[in-house]
């Protein structure tokens, strides 16, 4: 791979993502000012961090879901998580926005748990750890703090009854060579993979009105499709608002992975652990020496420690502009940003955990017994 | 197609089936007469018709089927049904079969309603008419007279969500390269077909042990597949007992359709109308005039009567070879053997249409709340 290539897939993410060229080739639109002028002017409060720092950047239809919302129509949230092992602070994103949005505009959530997929994607995994997995993110995304009578967790191996007959029509619409060019798979790839596209679309059909997909922009080749076929059996185009990716903590290509361990921070980390490795590991676009950094200062480009800072950590603009001029003009070291961030993650991790203890109690009103959990048990979707 | 060829495949059989040659292309075994002999003995009343005539013709592993009966390990049964607006005689075949096989082993059967399947597969139809062929389908395989607490009937749509986990782990054993291969589908046919192989799949591993399925030889290629690939899962290969095809009513060749009304005598039609279909199209091998017929005797390979018969109608083998004897002779006409065969069809469509009426009452128990239902319905199969 040459130095400006990339790779976006919804599997794979590699290189330095150039995030302009990226929505080029999507095909996606920029959030526009006006945009955020109206999502500021509907939320009356400090617009989200992530849509202040353009991490959420780019869209489809977000307009047409704001005019809906104006409308009276209403919409809905959709996001979800392939289980893994552990969830690291990248993982978190998509959930701490969505949240958000469900708490401004006070909609339903959809997040769909993807344990099928995950099992039939990697040779290595059995069908009860991604369920193990599911079952222990679960709990996480529920310490988010999303309104457990409007949001809906599903796991697919569980749903799949109350979803299999729109699944089949969706299924229908798609042959082998659209999914073959959409997400780069070939006559070796399993049948469930090849199948599993349905699957992940049938949530945005879950209600009457546009939905709105919260998502890394890595998921966009799965609502290109949902786009060619959901007028045909009746459902709206789904809209998306994409995010970029939090760059792993060892380098700032890429995106974080949780198979290499030292690239991603944990949220089950314990202190000791997360400043260690931040400290440690934590890609620094700092000069090798003190004296060097006073006089340069930093690449704030390549610097991970100031990313997550600028992306999730530092709420706080002033503040923010403070770090970015200090630092690069090297009146902050290395280890003054290191520091400061490992204290807000682990202040973080430490509130995320509290909420945890108690995701337990609310585990099966999320997913079976809430207002709209026990309304979506009741429904099969056709 | 030449005159010699023919074609088999799970939705297409034209041509005049050559049924040594199909047995050697699939490479399946012959029942051999020690196979009948230890049926016969296990079963301590008179063969069935469709083994005597030879119906049920191919084999695989039913020799071992009979010896983990005999060694106490026992076996289950598995059939199914695509659903159709309509259920001819020819669809009652592997049915009829089945329930003899249930009645003299006391084994649990299981019948799949592949009603996701059926709407994939065909771009006219709807989900909502598969479902309701399928419960008038479900009706008629009731009135066969299965055993209502060893019998389980489910369909695809409604059952999947305890089946999905063992689909996935199947969908994951199996590539495009094999599905398109084995089922001569291409990079149009639509992710869900490509799928469904994992689905029909699913029924031969529902019980921890060996498998006999009862079925059209059509329907060898899905048996292939699970034999490939079923105890890297820990289960059996499955064993299967192949039967041919009912000839059509308007020719010797191919299969009845549900596509070519005249083809075939439905199990609602009245008994005007079954005379009227077997009197006037049923494809006769006797001469054009009665002269000659009396003189050359009927061409009883190509003479459709004469084969409803014998598959199917006249039970009884002294009868049976008199009127092999006598039509090929010209001791009788092709209106005496039409006249006879339309006596025994009415008569079996009679006493099936007053079995019909009670399967409405037996549903629930079939789908729900038998014994073996509700078994079933309490197991996640993975």
């Amino acid at each position: 791979m040459q130095e400006d290539e990339f790779k976006v897939t919804p599997w794979e993410v590699s290189g330095k993502v150039d995030y302009e060229k990226l929505m080029q080739q999507f095909g996606t639109q920029k959030i526009s000012r006006e945009i955020l002028e109206e999502i500021s002017d509907i939320s009356r409060q400090k617009m989200h961090v992530m849509l202040r720092r353009n991490i959420f950047f780019s869209h489809r239809d977000l307009d047409l879901i704001l005019k809906d919302y104006r409308e009276g129509k209403g919409f809905f949230l959709y996001t979800g998580r392939a289980p893994s092992m552990g969830m690291h602070i990248g993982h978190l994103v998509p959930f701490l926005f969505t949240k958000w949005l469900q708490d401004i505009f006070n909609v339903n959530v959809y997040i769909e748990i993807t344990d099928d997929e995950k099992f039939m994607r990697n040779q290595d995994y059995t069908l009860k750890q991604t369920s193990e997995w599911a079952y222990q993110n679960i709990l996480d995304i529920i310490a988010v703090g999303f309104n457990p009578d409007k949001t809906f967790i599903f796991k697919d191996t569980e749903y799949i009854r109350n979803m299999y007959p729109l699944v089949t029509a969706i299924a229908k619409k798609l042959n082998f060579s659209q999914v073959k060019s959409t997400f780069g798979l070939d006559v070796s790839s399993n049948i469930g993979i090849l199948f599993y596209p349905a699957i992940q679309i049938v949530p945005t059909m879950f209600e009457n009105k546009r939905c709105l997909i919260p998502a890394a922009i890595d998921q966009d080749p799965y609502w290109r499709l949902q786009r060619d076929l959901a007028e045909s059996l009746g459902y709206r185009k789904a809209a998306e608002i994409h995010s970029k990716f939090l760059p792993p903590l060892a380098s700032s290509d890429g995106k974080m992975s949780s198979s290499i361990p030292e690239s991603a921070v944990y949220l089950s980390d314990p202190p000791k652990t997360v400043e260690k490795k931040i400290m440690k590991y934590a890609f620094s676009g700092g000069q090798a020496t003190t004296e060097l950094q006073r006089k340069l200062g930093a690449d704030l480009k390549v610097d991970v420690p100031y990313q997550w800072l600028y992306y999730i950590f530092e709420d706080n603009d002033d503040e923010m502009e403070r770090i970015t001029r200090d630092y690069s003009k090297g009146n902050m070291l290395t280890g003054e940003v290191k520091a400061t961030l490992a204290r807000k993650v682990n202040k973080l991790l430490e509130e995320h955990r509290e909420r945890r203890e108690k995701s337990k109690d609310e585990f099966s009103k999320f997913l079976y017994d809430g207002k709209l959990a026990k309304h979506m048990w009741e429904k099969i979707h056709s």
